[in-house]
């Protein structure tokens, strides 16, 4: 097993120094193997924002960013999950922040997910906006190395209130991205009591002509208290206290000027972006996400997920993408007494394998024609497989990222639990192609789609730029 | 790092091989070292309830019971946390399940929980809570081992529902312990409507003298609907989705006989039960548990933790003990502004190192005696480590196992979020002590107790047992 150098592998007197650890295979370094110079290189300036900057109070002295005074020659131990004695971080790394695209859509799928919805304040102006986004910005770059934000959790002034709430103090980086996205409500006119603000952000003129918001699809119960918002942050990271931290945070940050819509925990992730991953179970306990776009997957990428470079596409556009979220409770209880067969001939694919009801393995193509010797299709007619496959939906193929999620149970003693699907997608009529074919899917008697949400992802940003600075300069 | 050969790194042929991979570091083991030959002795015979068993049904024909088709073979990566490419566990191992006390106490604390209480129906007899808890226990034989249950998710007859669902069908046994414990309720009489069901278990002469329900305490907000139930299963383990598939199973087995009454999900283990764990920090971003009791003090376990034999002790209780939840909300947003001097000076500790006031290191003993110049003393005589402290609680000290939890965020956008406490003592009247004197503990005005519970937990399983058979059969 690789061990990297932890992040925070120094005393707590190293402040300034810089961390290079950076995991390997996530797409953003295979294109900086590539020798795309401006990918994967981490901004040699400053990483945090002050106090000044944060919360606007007379600052401390400038203290160094101290991470974590743990002894690195304490003895390894293989009890915690790949963390030493003093919780170290041996064998998680740096997924680099910046990029051509953000991260956290290409990037192997991390084991956990706090995903945020927020709203803005009814005051927020667009210079308040553009400030959240850069001092976002600024966190996002310390929290996914593995630093506190700011003067850190323990090392700023006794007297003020520390700018990072130490929770993931001692974690290292565990692989945290955080992608952020657009509501289509930045771009629109704002409701204020009885008044409307025209165009609060002065957007309006930037609104991509595809965002539009998503259809009600067949079966749709959706709860607006959690669909949609102004703003996004996908939080993903192989530890769960790390992307809460990393959450928790970025919503104080906020205050003030953004709050807290709703979010959602999510653990197990469905969907494999990687070859090198093992395809994971939904809670139905079928193997989830094989169909999907993998990050090695070069042209697929471009066709289906990436925003490219076109005559009518506006620049500030180009290496963004839309993220389409939907939480899809899934009628457990119901399912867990179908049998086998029953179960199988809904998805189409053999529930131990993965493999379609056509034969072979779980990556073999599905054979839709092949035939029973009573002449009924092997593989069902309204089967899930056949219903999601590219090859039923004009070639549209998808980047599935989604995260189970148990939030508990309701006063019947079921399960609240289901599938937070997550994809990403260059159009959002893509995603729109595919959920509308699956009108007559059999799985639609097992699950309530109850929130949906889109956001536009801004393409990644540079060394200094903050998220969707493009879009707000253009 | 050690490895450990994988439970399920075998073909899915390969039906009933055993499995003697054992995580070291854990009390069962460390007494079995030491020659208790009943511990750490795991039952070569059956080992999964059959479906009659489970569901009454006439069963199909007996297949093997296969746990995961991983290819052993696949080349490792250190991006997925201890899992190679396939998911299969090549970190973590299997924790007995049998021995002289339940798992799940002493053993080296896990980084997820799924809590469950649960709810005897109204018809549910004697008989019935007898034969649910011998389900468990042999269900609980085969998913500590990270097998699944009866015949499997996949490997049943075509015709019927899976015995096992399936979702952490390949994902090994990830360390996970299931310990089961009693509400009072088991013992007394039970109303149903109008009338009153007189000692429905035929327990009402076993009832423990010291096993009274816990006092209001002060600031105490209890909400019933998250407090007690008639029995509890506290499934812990080192992947979410392990803990959450063995809850939902035993679930599922409960069905006609008991219901879910609550469940609790929790995450960043707070407290570490043995010295090679790095003490965790809590949502206060504190390092949490440091005094707590450790697996290797033998001592301490014998007069605070484990039922003792005893004069008027019954035997069916020795090697018991019993279980205090509390579900602790943090006001996250208060305690997040308040200055880094007033969150230490409520502790009693450094944030960063977790010494005491007084100085030194995390695991000095903190001195109260020490004062100011100014003749006030170093630790605040609220400070809540004083007021826990054994030193100030008649000696009494507790084996804490808590975890994080984060249930979302409330309408405000404020996180749902605290502390899942959780202590093992051997009379609940030593945590009744502690948490008395915390009256005027500081930490108050950030905390409130929404939930209380109390279980007996019976002492552990030998061969063939099931839980808590020596109660019923004394």
């Amino acid at each position: 097993m690789t061990e990297h150098t932890s992040p925070n592998n120094e005393s707590a007197e190293s402040g300034s120094a810089q961390h290079d650890t950076v995991k390997n295979g996530n797409a953003e370094n295979h294109a900086a193997e590539r020798g795309t110079a401006e990918r994967g290189t981490a901004e040699r300036g400053k990483l945090t924002p002050s106090r000044r900057e944060l919360f606007g109070m007379i600052g401390a002295g400038a203290a160094g960013i101290a991470v974590g005074a743990a002894g690195g020659a304490a003895a390894q131990t293989a009890l915690s999950g790949g963390f030493d004695d003093n919780r170290v971080d041996t064998v998680h790394g740096v997924v680099p922040f910046e990029g051509e695209h953000q991260a956290g859509i290409t990037t192997e799928a991390q084991d956990r997910m706090h995903f945020a919805s927020f709203e803005l304040n009814r005051a927020t102006s667009r210079e308040d906006l553009i400030q959240l986004l850069k001092d976002w910005t600024t966190a996002a770059r310390a929290l996914t190395q593995g630093k506190d934000i700011g003067d850190g959790a323990v090392d700023g002034a006794l007297l003020l209130p520390p700018d990072d709430t130490g929770e993931a103090h001692d974690l290292g980086a565990a692989n945290l991205t955080l992608t952020f996205g657009f509501g289509r409500t930045l771009f629109a006119d704002k409701k204020s009591g009885q008044s409307v603000i025209a165009d609060p952000y002065g957007l309006r003129s930037k609104l991509p002509k595809e965002f539009e918001e998503l259809p009600l699809f067949a079966f749709d119960l959706i709860d607006d208290a959690i669909s949609g918002g102004d703003l996004c942050v996908q939080a993903c990271a192989d530890d769960p206290q790390v992307a809460v931290h990393a959450i928790r945070n970025l919503s104080r940050i906020a205050f003030g000027k953004a709050r807290i819509k709703w979010t959602q925990l999510g653990f197990g992730r469905t969907s494999s972006t990687s070859r090198s991953q093992k395809t994971p179970r939904n809670l139905f306990g079928f193997k989830d996400g094989t169909a999907s776009i993998k990050s090695d997957e070069a042209e697929k990428l471009k066709d289906f997920v990436w925003i490219q470079k076109g005559d009518k596409t506006p620049d500030y556009l180009v290496g963004g993408t839309y993220l389409v979220a939907r939480k899809i409770q899934m009628t457990i209880e119901i399912w867990d007494r179908q049998h086998l067969n029953e179960q199988q001939r809904v998805i189409g694919r053999t529930k131990g394998e993965g493999a379609p009801l056509s034969g072979s393995t779980e990556f073999e193509t599905p054979n839709f024609k092949a035939l029973n010797p009573d002449g009924s299709p092997v593989i069902d007619v309204d089967a899930h497989v056949r219903l999601a496959h590219s090859s039923n939906n004009q070639g549209v193929e998808l980047l599935r990222r989604g995260y189970n999620y148990v939030d508990g149970s309701n006063e019947l003693g079921q399960l609240n639990a289901g599938l937070f699907f997550i994809t990403f997608q260059n159009d959002p009529a893509k995603f729109v192609q595919v959920q509308g074919n699956l009108k007559s899917d059999l799985l639609n008697e097992y699950i309530r789609h109850i929130g949906s949400s889109l956001w536009l992802v801004p393409p990644g940003v540079r060394p200094g730029e903050y998220i969707g600075q493009r879009i707000f300069e253009a």
